[in-house]
């Protein structure tokens, strides 16, 4: 399609267009031929960055996890009553989400077929086990309603929380701000879309 | 991997055997061949029964979208407050999705590349706004939080269910039953996850 570009390509923007072909073809689905098209340099060029293609998903799925494990260590995921915590940390989750968008769209998509697959499944699981003891410390400081199953709730809400990459686009100008899905999300989550009480 | 079978196939069971399929490798995936290895049968004894890969898509995402669509008939979708009848078509959609997982879970995927996909995912946001219109009415009725956006809540709520199809896997015996999850689901969204209020 494109002639080759004389390689200006750092391991950071290269890193750009493959979470961009990853996402539309799906990894497997992705060969070194594909980026190199996609990048517009030769293969050869490519490798003087990185070993391969399982390098560059484990640098995109590491920027996602870096990003939503950095959330546990800020002030206010660790002070307060565990109901307020775990709200930050899904506000916070959300606003990952949003910044980050493909590369947590990748992180979300990973099926574990490969060493760093298996190892991105394995680091996701420990973030939503860190939200779920969050969970369970508000239910054991009578926070949240007596009939909440903590291990369902954890589910559900990454379920609401992950679904956003199908839909959410940033849209300068219109569409939603990040501010307002997060509290939405959050809002939903834990005082319900009913009003009164 | 298995020697041809003698041809004892309906289109019901060959559905079956097709959705699986689909869902392992992706309608995009799915050749004629796969198909035809998978059941176990030559490519003419499939279109014998069906005209092609297409129809079988058709045939299975029908198969979910009369189930949902059906949920909006039932009476109780259709009397009391409009907060009452989401509540019950939540939890309806719940249990459509659980007792339909092969089929909600391919329909869920359709990304419309082919004329069949476009109209499945035409069928699904109708779905979505009959949805999207009930959460509007409890809104103009006062039963949802004022700083509700119906819209939002909407994306919010069946992101929540439609995560089912990732992590929900019928277990005899063990894991959640239905009626569990379909309540969790309606209580988070409706009410929250915080006691009191």
């Amino acid at each position: 399609m494109t002639t080759a570009k004389r390689d200006t390509y750092t391991p950071e923007t290269l890193l750009t267009v493959a979470v961009r072909i990853f996402n539309e073809r799906g990894y497997d689905g992705t060969s070194m031929e594909h980026l190199s098209r996609a990048a517009g340099i030769s293969k050869s060029s490519i490798y003087h960055h990185v070993a391969g293609k399982e390098e560059l998903l484990r640098r995109a799925v590491s920027r996602a996890l870096d990003a939503l494990f950095a959330i546990l260590d800020e002030p206010d995921a660790g002070r307060g009553r565990a109901v307020e915590r775990v709200e930050y940390v899904t506000r916070r989750t959300v606003g990952v989400l949003m910044a980050e968008l493909p590369y947590v769209t990748l992180l979300l998509r990973v099926r574990g077929n490969t060493t760093t697959e298996r190892w991105a499944l394995e680091r996701r699981r420990e973030f939503d086990q860190r939200v779920a003891d969050l969970l369970k410390a508000a239910a054991a400081e009578g926070d949240l309603r007596a009939d909440v199953d903590t291990r369902l709730a954890t589910r559900l809400l990454f379920g609401m929380v992950n679904s956003l990459v199908e839909w959410y686009r940033p849209q300068p100008g219109g569409g939603y701000e990040g501010e307002q899905v997060a509290e939405a999300v959050v809002r939903m989550a834990f005082d319900g879309l009913r009003s009164g009480g």
